[in-house]
């Protein structure tokens, strides 16, 4: 059994590092924050005498020697950014349960036979810099470095530059390394779990995902003295595609949800019909064939949309992955474990796309989730339990410990 | 007649100050670019030869005599301030065709027996500190003093504090002068005059408004896991009400119009249910019943839609005037003048609010409007040809002289 006590401390060690304005956090991917919550797991890791590799993403690389040198290691991990107005445990708990982990082997003076690497991925959030799971992508081969280098925040600054900046641009060539298993434990960022009472979820399969960056070009006019029929209006172009993608996702219910996350206007002022709009979409399904459908009916709609209300259109897919189905050898070891445990278990999919959900497309992997408060996450008041956070560590231990053979 | 080429060339030099990004200006009210606005104009007001008085608002006054020490004076003039993206003559033009008929008087070396005010009113366009109009409705008394400069920018800054920062807060009670008439020259900011091939627009009534700002207060949570039933989306909501003003507008055509300016939501994340939604809805009628039933129809869509959608909701009203009927006798002058002069002309309605709405509940006020290309305003394209300026200044003159007895 991992240490609970031990293990929730650093979840509220690492919480006071970019705080947010609501009791959670603001650690968003390459801030000055995001590095010194990097500074301080490099010191866990280092105090734990594990030896640390950075690749040219960024991401984090602390390893556990085994008894058999040529033997692949077992990967264990999340990510430590979190979104503007993000929780304390969306990604944190993974990262911080695999050091727990090694933390326990430590105790229990237990060796493996196979190495353990405890992984931070870079940028999994996505928000300042679109992509989500942008370095696990890169890992994985499904995106290029440069690309990723290049892509800007909303202020223009480029991820390779900033990277740069917080000093945690690494030597080490991105993808190289090779995954025996990679074990993941996440909260679900969802209700399921604690509507019925399960402290584990076994997750076999991940939604698949398409971002879209819709751009509507109109024409700046004056809200009082423009005549309704010759208004170029950007914004009610915004308000209807964001309700188009509303009842698309509706209709194909309920393996489907969408929304419009971001939405801008210009010039943004009370008495200017909006000449700009600039929005994004998220939409998703476990069905592949679902998905695509979702994407043709959204981009069909802001068409239409658009040609109705006589406004220019571009849109951009800025962000996709597939539906995954996960590992059935390590599904399994999470799920003898949990069994094993005595926790209550159900099968679940993923509804959030995770690092693990590439590093599945490369190699051996699987997920553990925990319930969270509500299914609320993406919010400052996202809340666990101790309990809940040692009994997924727990079972994250135990399918480690397999994977890594004693 | 007025000099054209010395009028429009003052509203090029004018132009030079606070550029904007396309052409057109970014002087909004009491920023640095005003104050250097205000400066120019100042300058060229003694070199007319004329005293200047600031009042507590900071709406500038700039008097020649007449030959009556005793008589009230006559004022003419609009606003020098504009919108982010706004345009080289919304206000503009009223401002600098005032001091050009002014120079036109030296020129012939006519005194007129009262006096004449050129006035700049300041903070006309409402962007940066709502609402609109907000000078010239201290002075009409619409607005209290200490109301007005406790009235907040998009970062918090207040509006007595910014006047006088800038350093035109002047010692003269607002409202103490009294007018004998006033008269605005403004662009048409509509496609009503040129398509019809008018050159004046008389302007007989001005459309009554109303300025609501919506704030939705929804749910973050995350896009992917949160099921589609358990979302609270202000983002949503606010759409659903953007396109309710617009529907509701429509549908009392033609005398009505509506619209959302600003949209803003937050955290504005890819991945987030909009959690916050803060837009602003503009609606204006000539007609105050169809006014006050669009208003509260809005109100009442708002109430349904937050209801359907789980959200919390509150409207503030920050601008409102009613319908306006200009005075018989000055809009007579400004008719007489036009025929005169043999320039082309139709009554017309403002569709837009202006400083003169205010005033023409306290003193007999007429406008008269110029044609502006495309009917376009509040667009840095804005554009209009020195002949319009001319014509129109021609007929601000004429009915100027007319007013102020020579
Ligand atoms: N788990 C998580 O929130 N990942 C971010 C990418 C996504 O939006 O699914
Ligand atoms: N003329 C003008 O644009 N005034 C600003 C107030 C309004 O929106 O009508």
């Amino acid at each position: 059994r991992i240490d609970g006590a031990r293990l929730w401390d650093s979840l509220m060690e690492m919480a006071k590092i970019g705080p947010g304005v609501a009791g959670g956090n603001n650690r968003q991917t390459l801030t000055d924050a995001d590095a010194e919550g990097r500074a301080l797991f490099a010191k866990w890791c280092a105090d734990s005498g594990l030896s640390m590799g950075v690749d040219a993403m960024g991401s984090m690389f602390a390893r556990r020697e085994g008894s058999d040198p040529e033997a692949l290691p077992v990967y264990v991990g999340s990510h430590l950014d979190t979104q503007p107005t993000g929780g304390k445990y969306d990604g944190v708990l993974g990262v911080l349960a695999g050091l727990e982990v090694i933390r326990t082997l430590d105790d229990l003076e237990v060796t493996t036979r196979r190495p353990i690497v405890v992984v931070n991925w870079t940028n999994e959030e996505g928000t300042r810099f679109a992509p989500a799971m942008m370095a696990s992508g890169v890992f994985a081969g499904r995106h290029r470095l440069d690309w990723a280098y290049a892509r800007e925040d909303a202020e223009g600054k480029r991820f390779g530059d900033e990277l740069e900046r917080i000093g945690w641009k690494g030597e080490e060539e991105v993808g190289a390394r090779k995954i025996h298993a990679l074990f993941e434990l996440h909260i679900e960022q969802g209700p399921i779990l604690e509507a019925e009472d399960k402290e584990i979820g076994v997750v076999t399969h991940g939604q698949g995902l398409w971002w879209l960056e819709v751009r509507l070009t109109g024409k700046e006019s004056h809200t009082g003295s423009t005549p309704m029929h010759m208004r170029v209006n950007a914004g009610l172009g915004m308000a209807r595609i964001t309700e188009a993608v509303h009842r698309i996702a509706m209709a194909h219910q309920p393996e489907a949800v969408g929304a419009v996350g971001q939405a801008n206007v210009w010039p943004n002022s009370r008495n200017v019909i909006p000449g700009r709009a600039v929005f994004t979409v998220d939409i998703r399904s476990p069905d592949a064939a679902k998905l695509a459908a979702m994407r043709a009916e959204v981009e069909a709609e802001a068409k239409r949309i658009a040609e109705e209300l006589g406004l220019g259109l571009e849109i951009e897919p800025t962000g996709h992955f597939e539906p995954v189905t996960f590992d059935p050898g390590c599904v399994g070891m999470v799920r003898a474990a949990a069994e094993r445990l005595g926790h209550a278990h159900r099968d679940i999919v993923s509804g959030a796309g995770h690092d693990a959900c590439w590093i599945a497309g490369i190699a051996p992997t699987a997920m553990v989730m925990c319930p969270c408060k509500d299914g609320l996450s993406h919010n400052e008041a996202e809340e666990i339990t101790p309990d809940w956070a040692a009994k997924g560590a727990d079972v994250l231990l135990h399918a480690v410990i397999e994977a890594a053979e004693v």
